[in-house]
């Protein structure tokens, strides 16, 4: 999907909302368990449910991978539903990839046009630490963008990403200052937690155009107002994920009504922040 | 398995050799294309030519995640084969994870205990990047191992892991201070790229006792002799990985013989090696 193509999906749904298919096993409402891939179950009806008022879905490969090869064709089967929808939605791996550039190319190739062709994301988050041949491998697919961590919503962020360096700047803006010469607005994303809202005006400084996606809206404690607030710019440049306050907003048989029902509420509240701070 | 193993494993072997099995399919024999699963074939080979001179396995996650949940399942009957060999070997999930808590957790899970009990490493390679919370979950399991990135072997490692702090301290340096009080010399290993051989002395001033991984003897030109002599300590300390010069010496039907051979030739070296600087 096109930086464009993503703009005009957000403009017509009024909304810049990621929903993350954290789908934890242990979590899933207890019906759901006698299905024969309750997981892909679990998906599809939060799918259904909150289409209307998402743009993006963000699977989180380590609630697959912890349940071995089964787990791998849940996430396969989701991904497949979410790419026959008829509106194409914005699709994420967040696997925190990155390693030697001959691997990241295996990497790229896993997630963005592996041999089933069963797991063509238009995304993958990767981690920064390994630098620049780590990173580009992926960015030899058009249309396909990585998503590089910058500053992340948990408490280890304050571990080595605030580390300054001897001229004064922390890690984080090292990363967004050195990767954006890899890339570009049209293949580079960066994540910047929520709870770290009030350092969104000065990454905007570093990266005015690109497309930020923020995680940690919710469950974590992030505000959505702040984030609009400091991070918008002229195509909207944010995709707030919320991952446990959606698809765990029940955990009963009503779970997909009121996953709807938190999507519609964050959506709205995403609709007043478009009609305010989009420049 | 437990460093006290491990180091009774490299004495009774005289070798610590850890072999990558980086199986991209591309560079596999023509011959074993024809077999149902090529890339177990190929391992299975590999593992049973080169047993006799290495102490550890290292696949690759990336090249098994490149062929989609096929992939997996080689991979799944690669580490079954590794663990029912009658002498046990160590063997290293090469993932390059690391995510914030409740994700690390479902990783750890992923590497150590999957549901079908079919991916039980000893070992699994994390990034640093997320700060404790995104590494602490992989140290929950005894006998298990986090092998944490410090020091990389490409040339993308000076984009970050050289950056100096205000203090004058290179990023890596930070990693491994700060990452020390997090687990210790039972349950943490670091990665240092062999192409950095000349820092394995000031890596040694602050992880006295810790295994070190060493990638990038080989294919990516770094130097035995060099690696043992400043980085080798009374445990052994070190797990030298040799991959693609190794599984690919040759290409052909003789390709499990070559490696056998390319092994063995390491092992030697590695005897010397032992003789000479084991304090």
């Amino acid at each position: 999907m096109t930086r464009k193509e993503l703009f005009e999906l957000i403009a017509q749904k009024q909304s810049f909302l990621c929903v993350g298919l954290d789908a934890d096993i242990a979590k899933l409402p207890k019906h759901l368990l006698k299905e024969e891939d309750p997981v892909f179950a679990f998906n599809k009806q939060i799918i259904d449910a909150t289409l209307p008022y998402a743009v993006a879905y963000k699977p989180n490969v380590a609630f697959y991978e912890s349940l071995g090869s089964k787990g791998l064709q849940s996430l396969e089967k989701t991904i497949a539903y979410l790419n026959q929808q008829p509106q194409k939605v914005f699709t994420i791996a967040d696997a925190k990839r990155g390693d030697i550039g001959n691997t990241s190319t295996q990497y790229a190739k896993a997630f963005f046009c592996n041999a089933d062709a069963k797991q063509n994301f238009d995304a993958v988050t990767v981690a920064p630490y390994m630098g620049e041949d780590s990173v580009t491998p992926f960015l030899q697919y058009p249309e396909h963008w990585v998503i590089l961590l910058a500053l992340t919503s948990n408490k280890g962020a304050f571990d080595f990403q605030f580390q300054r360096s001897e001229a004064g700047q922390p890690l984080f803006k090292c990363v967004l200052e050195t990767s954006k010469k890899w890339g570009n607005a049209d293949n580079m994303m960066y994540v910047v937690g929520a709870t770290q809202a009030e350092m969104l005006g000065e990454i905007r400084e570093i990266v005015p155009d690109n497309f930020l996606l923020i995680p940690g809206v919710g469950a974590q404690g992030g505000n959505l107002q702040s984030v609009a607030q400091h991070g918008m710019n002229k195509q909207c440049g944010l995709l707030v994920n919320a991952s446990r306050s959606i698809i765990f907003a029940a955990t009963d048989e009503t779970f997909a009504e009121k996953a709807a029902e938190e999507a519609h509420r964050m959506q709205q509240e995403m609709k007043k922040l478009l009609e305010q701070y989009l420049e």
